[in-house]
């Protein structure tokens, strides 16, 4: 009781306060209403899992919350929910006849340094599309989060699209030894492209050659890009990407949110299990990626079911961040009645308390006999606009606050 | 890879599939809504909290799921609502007016021994009502689970109601050592009734005191036992106990809930905070209480607000498996439509499918260009009852499958 850490909360969680908790709620279920409507279905996995099922080459082992089991197992709580999907396909779903629409909401934990936008515990909408290959399906994810983030209210978000094939075409391309790979995959990551200059100065055969890889990393916009893309990159795994976002573009067409995205082929998403599309959306309130997603065709494979599949999540923290900052801190629900009464009315108050909410109303009840002028200022202390008081002679009176 | 645990649970966690999870959603749903229209607001406390803030006398270490943070604090996945709840109100509610009518929907964690209906992960969902010390206050709180279980579909449930003060009045009016408190303790935590009868034998003046005793706390059924308990009971905390449950009856009276009401003066729950009011709901479906809750006035001094409080928590996870015994396994969510085409109507086909969606139609859209034949025959497996199917010419045809 003494401790110092008595009634604090650890870096990196917190609580979450009645008004942002109804807009968190309301975003929950804006995402399970929308993804349904598009023939997802809901799917729930544990909190914590066999480290083995959430290991990955990329996600260094110290950003895992862990602990050991009473057998001395190690687990940890999950830092994502794409793993934990793919298990769940492969050891649970394995008769269903795919292509498998599933979404989740599930809040999933990260030891990462905590700042605004950036929590150790966060809330996660997503989506996970197995079983196709096709652009189609990707166009249809890409479609999803796009459509679920105008709902959102976030006027101002864009979307930006890559492949996973650009960085591969040139990692080929110019023989990258794995170490110089992974120095141009992190100044990919951090955008830094001074540093991508340099790696691809360093291995290209010409100075031409590398200049046009940078020229075709750097390229950022609308389709055109693409066709520019062709020209610069050399047949292989560049080229198929090209081909690939040429056909998932027209599909966003005629989605029609061509508005909201941004092919960015210099795009790298950091989680080592994308084989193609790779996209994060953002919007300017922010500073991180409010959504992120890809194509994983390999993922399911370890598990021991393989099969392609896309998806995409959504970290709800940040959307909330966003809507706060443009739109301000939002207003936490008031009741609408409060109804009190003389001891002798009790009964008949409740019982009309009982007909107002069925009729939609927020209804507050008195927890003790309080005379009328107690229930206004009761009400006023709650927010309620409106008095149904009950005398004892079973008469009531109604009172606007 | 090659671990015996890869791609397994550990015991007493699980995976929801679509029809439970979808259930699952529209409990917790039922749940919000039912609550927000008695005037609750929502709040979110971390998943893990420092050691200090959930550290019980009731709660034995090892039922607790713990890890060492980095700076080597002792943490633990919270093992009920209750006490985040109070720690939150305490240390960032301060500053509005009581009463405080706060819900929760929250996983919580116990490392219990796993058995149908007893999860080391499940899910609750709970109130608390801070700030009010009346019967109705309790009232409130019983009449709203009653409200809850009525409307997710039980039809048999009960609540059964007691009181601490109960045994309390006993120890006192027996003067039990420590010790023999705690046996008492347990042996009604078990309805053990022999083994009450013995410690009451052997501590008792008489042995009609000891009779007496255990007529009370044995005492079971309708408001009739309270007038029968007066007369068994002593001064102090027992009668005390039984006028408070006297009043807290004509409450819930008024909120015409007595037939789910069974008074219970051996009832006794397992956890140390509670200080009057006691309750357990309970269904033959299922062998464990599918909620509990009671009034506990000494718990926000601990973090440095003196405050009563009163609330419950629902155990969704036990109500889910009682549902399901009753009704038989739910069905999980279809889609009403499947939208396919020939490529070149692909986008009309897309603005289609979002009109259907937007008058509340569950739509399924095609991966892959395919012919009508694999259109029904993709309907059928996805389980929708209609396609409609976009040709090159623009022209569209419905069938029903």
């Amino acid at each position: 009781m003494t401790s110092s850490r008595f009634g604090r909360l650890a870096p990196g969680v917190r609580d979450v306060l009645p008004a942002e908790a109804h807009l968190m709620r309301s975003l929950k279920d804006q995402f399970a209403s929308l993804v349904e409507g598009w023939g997802y279905q809901e799917v729930v996995t544990p909190t914590f899992e066999y480290m083995e099922n959430l290991a990955s080459e990329e996600i260094q082992e110290d950003k895992f919350f862990k602990f050991l089991d009473r057998q001395g197992h190690l687990m940890a709580l999950r830092p994502d929910m794409t793993r934990p999907m793919a298990r769940l396909v492969a050891t649970r779903m394995k008769g269903i006849t795919p292509p498998l629409r599933l979404f989740y909401l599930a809040n999933v934990f990260n030891y990462e340094q905590p700042q605004v936008g950036r929590q150790r515990e966060f809330y996660q909408a997503g989506v996970e599309l197995m079983g196709a290959s096709s652009p189609e399906a990707d166009a249809e994810a890409v479609a999803l989060v796009t459509e679920y983030l105008k709902q959102t209210g976030l006027g101002d978000f864009q979307v930006s699209i890559g492949h996973v094939g650009i960085f591969h075409g040139l990692v080929t391309q110019l023989n990258l030894p794995e170490e110089a790979a992974q120095y141009l995959k992190e100044a990919l990551g951090n955008k830094d492209f001074v540093r991508v200059e340099e790696i691809l100065a360093a291995h290209a055969a010409t100075p031409e050659e590398a200049r046009r890889a940078l020229d075709l990393i750097e390229l950022r916009g609308g389709p055109e890009i693409l066709d520019k893309a062709r020209e610069l990159a050399q047949e292989g795994p560049a080229v198929d990407a090209i081909l690939n976002l040429q056909q998932l573009y027209a599909g966003l067409s005629c989605y029609g949110v061509e508005r909201y995205i941004t092919l960015d082929l210099g795009l790298l998403r950091g989680l080592d299990y994308y084989t193609g599309l790779v996209f994060e959306g953002y919007t300017v309130a922010v500073g991180f990626p409010i959504c992120g997603g890809g194509r994983y065709n390999q993922l399911l494979a370890n598990y021991g079911y393989p099969m392609p599949a896309t998806g995409f999540a959504v970290n709800l923290d940040r959307v909330l961040v966003a809507l706060e900052r443009l739109q301000g801190i939002p207003q936490e629900p008031m009741p609408d009645v409060l109804v009190a009464w003389e001891n002798e009315s009790m009964a008949k108050a409740l019982t009309t308390a009982r007909e107002l909410r069925n009729s939609g109303l927020k209804v507050v009840t008195a927890l003790f006999e309080y005379p009328p002028n107690r229930a206004k200022s009761e009400a006023r202390t709650l927010g309620a606009s409106r008095v149904i008081y009950f005398y004892a002679d079973g008469n009531q009176e109604e009172f606007t606050v």
